[in-house]
């Protein structure tokens, strides 16, 4: 294990959206500069970033220049093209590491993973072509999702197939991209577990939250979840076994379903997680923080839960509510888009329920 | 009351410190830019804000351009020339008002503004010359405190007198700037009451904190501090009578002496101040949002305590023991500060002692 980086060394991060802008935040906290890489022009993490790159990903002069002006490189999505890790790590560590990457940027890989490590996960195979699908559908049957192996989110990238006869349609929705059919995992509920691992070794995970969609996308975070005691401390254990099989270092989302045969892992962010937004005002040292603290080679944070906290996030319009929601009690958190779209992540609420039960 | 500033509105902040700095920060979970004005290079504000401008505060255009680049300006600290905010008022409003500035900058008007609003003061005395010490230490006698009546802080520009013989040494201390001398009182704490006014009038304060000071420098600030509930509400009222008689827009910290006759106040800063940074651990909203929110003009935000808190300064070398602290469930707040200097205030550590009692 390195030195833990001093005051006035700079942390790179892949991405300038909300997660770059919140960990530009949380590395200010421990005296750190931040320095952004993103393709896209005005990035939200740039206003509070000590320096931006814009440039696309492919650029290898921009990239490097980037690698060399940082003493650490970590990331806030997954689906970052290999070649540009490829240059990159010649120049400065990545964390969470490659391993960890290349397990959740595929969803074929990433299933076998946690299958291997004993873990549950829906049913799922491996579809190159319509012979892969008619089969599996005779195995997994209906009804279940046809999914891109790689490079999906927030819903994007997935068809429902409800009877055999949706296979050719979902088929073409995926656009030859290689895929993987997924079973229907007939659910309780979905939590979340958000684990951090230091480059010592050390794991301390968030308490579980409880999740709720709308159209896809992440609706509400309530803390603490519904879960059981026993329930409680298998996702715990669930999110440790695969931190450590990783030798991960930094903080990962692990997104599990609650089903009457027990856990089912559905899939893990190798990242900070909006599932743990939360944190920001439930804890002491918030996820953000807790990852910065992870990459930096600090010694992790204490992630005990204060208060019971229900994050919301702001979709599109959701945005115009908040000058009602700053009158209440809530905490604010505005990623400063300029441009409302449907669909857009602009901003989310904690409001914090009680002291911790 | 103008309409709150929307997301990608920019503040200015006068002053590039750690307070800046904390300010920028909560600026972005507010989705609004900063833009901070500062002389010196490489201002500790300057790694999380969206611009910087280095000029001194003598530079018109400079000054002309930050005024016309930014939607509101607040500032760090109190000394402001007053020709620069002369220039800057004619091009952006100015938070908190002038009224605070003028009366904060001037310890004989601070004196006399506490006095008239029917608030105890220590003795004081204006102090022009030798002439006035002497008439002044007949009627206040000694031990007092000489003190240049402008650009005082951390305990520069005061010289005790115990006796009268220290007079003339103390008035040399002054190098003929303007003085007051105030009379010694003889406290059992001293507190300080974070306070907060928003554009529309409503008041919010936090709870007191109990301050301990180390050659002239804040130390510790403990919250819950040692008050009888009755001394809580006083000192919560004298807050607010202040930030109303100042028609105040922002946070403001006013430090008070517990004494048996009662709260005396010490002093009045028009700012975030270091007494209230353990509300960055303790509350839900702290100090620098709730500043934030009232300079932008949104509805103040819950400053209710959640946590009990001791707040530690870490003042020069106290720096070389953050890697031990990082051991601990502390809360570590670094300002990125480069150079350590015996006296220089290079970040904070709150440590959460338990819920809110």
């Amino acid at each position: 294990m390195s030195e833990p980086l001093p005051t006035g060394a700079t942390i790179g991060i892949l991405g300038g959206g909300q997660l770059g802008r919140m960990l530009s935040v949380a590395a200010s906290r421990l005296g750190l500069k931040t320095h952004i890489y993103e393709p896209g022009a005005n990035p939200p993490a740039g206003d509070v970033a000590h320096r931006v790159t814009t440039a696309p990903y492919e650029d290898e002069a921009a990239l490097t220049a980037f690698g060399n002006a940082v003493d650490v490189i970590t990331y806030e999505f997954e689906n970052i093209p290999t070649s540009a890790l490829d240059l990159l790590e010649t120049l400065a560590p990545i964390h969470p590491g490659r391993k960890a990457l290349a397990t959740s940027q595929d969803r074929l890989t990433e299933k076998s993973f946690l299958q291997d490590l004993g873990l549950q996960t829906a049913p799922f195979a491996d579809i190159a072509g319509a012979d892969d699908l008619e089969a599996a559908l005779t195995t997994i049957g209906t009804p279940s999702i046809l999914k891109t192996r790689r490079f999906g989110y927030d819903g994007k990238g997935q068809a429902r197939i409800m009877s055999p006869a949706d296979a050719p349609g979902a088929l073409a929705d995926m656009a030859d991209a290689p895929a993987i059919l997924e079973g229907f995992v007939d659910f309780t509920r979905e939590v979340s577990v958000i684990g951090a691992r230091g480059a010592d070794g050390a794991v301390a995970c968030y308490d579980p939250g409880e999740n709720v969609h709308k159209n896809g996308i992440l609706d509400t975070t309530t803390v603490p979840a519904s879960l059981s005691p026993s329930q409680r401390t298998d996702a715990v254990l669930i999110a440790a076994r695969i931190l450590n099989a990783l030798d991960y270092v930094g903080v990962m989302g692990v997104e599990l379903f609650v089903t009457p045969k027990g856990l089912i892992v559905n899939e893990i962010a190798p990242r900070v997680h909006n599932s743990g937004h939360w944190t920001q005002n439930g804890c002491t040292i918030c996820q953000f923080e807790q990852h910065i603290r992870a990459v930096a080679g600090w010694p992790l944070g204490d992630g005990k839960r204060h208060s019971d906290v229900v994050m919301e996030n702001l979709i599109g319009d959701d945005v115009a509510r908040v000058p009602e929601i700053a009158q209440t009690g809530a905490a604010i958190h505005l990623y400063g888009k300029a441009e409302v779209k449907a669909g857009r992540k602009m901003g989310h609420v904690n409001r914090v329920t009680g002291p911790a039960a």
